[in-house]
C-alpha cells in the first residue's frame, strides 16, 4: 500500500475500530471465538445492531436469522444492493474472517448516509448467520436461507445437546415456520469483502483479488482393507498392508492435483487431510486405512475428471498392494459458483480508479456469496492477509488494506446504482 | 500330519489337557487373558506348580520370578537342560502363545520321570516371567533376569498405578534385592517350543520350523513438519504438506523392505505401523505427520543398512516435498540372536527320526530364547498355527501338531544328554 490511502472516501480508522471492538467480544480463554448461536455471538450481534442503528440503518432479523441493516433508496422499485459477510467465527479463529466484510458494509452505509449520494437502490448491510460450520452440522445457514436453499430436513439437524436447528433459529430471532419468507427476489447486486486466506496477494504485493468463482468442493472417503498381521512373523511377500495402499493414493492425489492445477483450465486443489490406520500399532501390519480426500475447483469439469481418476487409480493401487478398496464414497459435493461478470467489471474499475494493484483469483474457500450468486448477481473481493494465516488468532490484515477493499466496493456500489453495469 | 503321531513318546492328549486347563484360567470377559503379575496369572501359576509337583518336579521361583520345576540328573556336575516358555498372555490373546512351550517342557519331564531314561543333566521346566510386554513397560522380564540382563534401572519402571517392578517381583515370589542370583551359569542347553505366528509352516504343509535366529528389532520414529494451511485457499505449488512426505516414505519403506527380503541375505521385514497426521481434518493441509517404522531381521547388517537408507531417503523425500524432516530417531533397538547350531542339528535329527516335515525359519517375533542364547546354547522350534493368527482368541494349533513339536524337543533333549551334540 502506498500514498493512495488518504484519497479513500471511507474512513480507515473507523472501520478498524469496528473490527477491533467486535473482536473484543470473544471467549477470553480462546480468542477469537464467537460461535454462531452462542451467547457471545448474540452479544456481538447486539453490538452490531447498535452500530447499524447509529449509522441510521433500520435493523431487523429475517426468518433465517440474518441480521440486516437497511438504508432505503430513492426509488422504491429499484430493488436492493447487499454488502455483507458474517460475524461468527470458528473456535480460536481470527478477527477478520467474516467480520471484515460486515464492517465494510457498515462503513459504506455510514458514508452514504453522511455524505451521500443518495442511492436509487436500497442498501442492506447483512451479517449472514452461521457461515462457518456450526454445531448443527451445517454452514452458510443464513445465506442458504436467503437464497431459498435451506431445506426442512436441514432444520431437523441437531447440535450435540440435541437442540434442533429450527429451535436454534427461533432462539436467535428467526422463525423456521416462515422459512420461505427469507427467500429474496429484490436483490439486484450482492458484494462481499473477505480476507484471502492465502498468499497470492501478499506475495504479489497486490491490494485486491477480484474473485472469478468460488470453488465447488467434493469430499471423498476411501477405505482400504487388507489383513492385519504380526509385523515380525509375516514375510514381506505375504502382506496385505492397507497403509501401503493408502500411502500410494496420497502421493497419487498430490501428483494428479499438481497436474490439474498446472493444466491451466482453472483453479484446482486436492488434499488428503485425514488418514486413519488400524490398529495403528508399531508391531502390527495395518489391516485397514481410511482417507478423506477433498478436491476443490472453480471448474466443475475438473472436479468430475478428478473424481473419475480417483475411482480408477484407487482401485488399481488396491490391486497392486494386494488389498481391497472397500469404499470410495462421496461424502459431500457442491458445484463451483461463478461471480457475476458485470459486477466484477465494476469492482475492477473501482480498483483501477483508486490506483490499486489487483488480480483475478479463484476463491478456494466457500463463502456466503456462493449462495447469493444463485438468486442475484453477486461478486466478492479479497484483501491480503498476513502469511495467508486464517482460522487462527494470528489472522491479520492491515488497516490500509481493509480501507482499500472497502473503498473498492464503495466505488462499485455507486457505479452499479448509477447503472454502469 | 499323518500316521506318524502314534509313534511319539509323548502323550498328545495329556499335553492338550494341560493347555486347555491353563486356558480356562482367564478373564472371562476377554478370553484369553492372563496378564503377567495379575491375580489370574498367579492363579495359573499355582495350577502349573501343582502340575509340576504331580510330575515329580521340585518347584521353586527364582529371584526374578521365573517358576521352575526341576528333575535332578544322575551327574550333579553335568549342568542343566532347560525347556520352557511363558504362561502370561497379551490382553485378549490366545491359548498357545507361550503356554505351548511350558506344556511341552512339562510333558517331557513327565515322560522322563515315568519311563526314563534317567538323564545325566538336570532338567528344568521353566515358566519365564512376563515374556509379553508388561504393565511395567518391559517384556521378557524372567529370561532377561536369568541371563543377567535385567538392570537396576529397569527395576524402577512403574505400572500405571505407580507400583515399581522391584515391588511387583516380590509380589510374585521373586526378590529384586537378590537380582544377581537369578543369573545362571549351569545351563548347558535351552529349548523352546512356540507357535509360528505366521503361515510359512501351514502353507508349506510342514510340521516343524527349525528357528535359525530370532530377529533383532529396530523402531524408528520419523516426524515431517511442513505448514498447515487452508485446503482450499493454498494453491498446489505453495503447499508444504507433511502427509505427502510421510506417504512417500511409507511406500519407500515397503519397496526397500521388499528388496532387502528378496536379496537372499537373511530374513528381513519392515513395517510402518503407526501414522498420525496433524490436524487430521479434511479441510486443512496436514502440517505435521509422524510415523513409527519397524525393521526386523536375523542379520544385524541388514538392520543397519536399512536404518542408513531410511536416514538418507527420508531426508531426500522431505526436501522433495518442501517440508522438514524434524525427527528420525531410534526408539528401541535389539540385535538378532542366533540359535545354537549344534542344538539345531539335534532338533533337525529329531524331526527326521520322527518322519516330520521341517524347514529352517527365522523368528520374526521376540522370544525368551533370545535372552537365553546370551548365556547358553539355545534353540527353538515352531509348530504350525492356523492362518498365522496369534495374539487373538482365534489362535489355534492342532493337538497332533503340539505333540509332534514336543516329541522333537524330547528327542533333542535325549540326544544332547547322550552327548550327540
Amino acid at each position: 500500500m502506498t500514498q493512495k490511502i488518504t484519497n479513500f472516501a471511507v474512513d480507515r480508522d473507523r472501520i478498524w475500530a469496528d473490527i477491533m471492538a467486535l473482536a473484543a467480544i470473544t471467549d477470553p480463554g480462546a480468542p477469537y471465538t464467537r460461535r454462531s448461536f452462542s451467547p457471545l455471538f448474540l452479544e456481538g450481534r447486539r453490538w452490531l445492531e447498535r452500530r447499524f442503528a447509529e449509522a441510521g440503518l433500520t435493523t431487523r432479523i429475517d426468518t433465517v436469522g440474518n441480521l440486516i441493516g437497511r438504508l432505503e433508496g430513492t426509488d422504491p422499485k429499484a430493488g436492493t444492493i447487499i454488502v455483507g459477510s458474517h460475524s461468527d467465527t470458528v473456535p480460536s479463529g481470527g478477527r477478520f474472517d467474516g467480520i471484515a466484510g460486515v464492517a465494510a458494509g457498515l462503513e459504506i452505509a455510514r458514508v452514504l448516509r453522511e455524505r451521500g449520494p443518495a442511492l436509487r437502490h436500497a442498501l442492506e448491510v447483512v451479517d449472514f448467520l452461521a457461515e462457518e460450520p456450526s454445531e448443527y452440522g451445517l454452514s452458510c445457514i443464513g445465506s442458504r436461507g436467503m437464497s431459498g436453499k435451506l431445506t426442512p430436513a436441514q432444520l431437523d439437524y441437531a447440535d450435540p445437546q440435541g437442540e434442533k436447528l429450527r429451535q436454534a433459529l427461533t432462539r436467535v430471532g428467526g422463525d423456521a415456520e416462515r422459512l420461505a419468507e427469507a427467500r429474496r427476489c429484490d436483490i439486484r447486486a450482492a458484494f462481499e469483502l473477505h480476507i484471502e486466506q492465502g498468499t497470492v496477494l501478499e506475495s504479489g504485493k497486490l491490494d485486491i483479488g477480484l474473485v472469478t468463482a468460488i470453488v465447488g468442493i467434493t469430499r471423498i472417503e476411501v477405505l482400504f482393507e487388507g489383513a492385519a498381521g504380526h509385523a515380525g512373523a509375516t514375510p514381506m511377500h505375504k502382506r496385505r498392508d492397507a497403509l501401503v495402499a493408502a500411502a500410494r493414493l496420497i502421493d497419487r492425489v498430490k501428483q494428479l492435483a499438481d497436474a490439474f492445477a498446472e493444466g491451466g483450465e482453472g483453479y484446482f486443489v486436492a488434499t488428503t487431510g485425514v488418514i486413519e490406520a488400524r490398529p495403528n500399532a508399531s508391531n502390527v501390519i495395518p489391516g485397514a486405512a481410511r482417507l478423506v480426500i477433498e478436491a476443490r475447483s472453480e471448474r466443475r469439469e475438473l472436479m468430475l475428471a478428478f473424481r473419475e481418476r480417483l475411482e480408477v487409480e484407487s482401485l488399481a493401487i488396491a490391486q497392486g498392494a494386494g488389498v481391497e478398496r472397500t469404499r470410495c464414497e462421496t461424502l459431500s459435493d457442491t458445484s463451483p459458483s461463478d461471480c457475476d461478470d458485470s459486477l466484477r467489471g465494476l469492482l475492477r474499475a473501482g480498483a483501477q480508479t483508486l490506483g490499486l494493484g489487483f488480480t483475478d483469483i479463484a476463491s478456494g474457500a466457500g463463502h456466503d456469496t456462493a449462495f447469493l450468486s444463485q438468486i442475484a448477481p453477486a461478486a466478492m473481493i479479497f484483501i491480503p492477509c498476513k502469511a495467508g494465516l486464517s482460522h487462527c488468532p494470528e489472522e491479520w490484515s492491515e488497516p490500509e488494506e481493509m480501507a482499500a477493499g472497502t473503498a473498492v466496493i464503495f466505488e462499485a456500489v455507486l457505479a452499479f446504482d448509477r447503472g454502469d453495469a
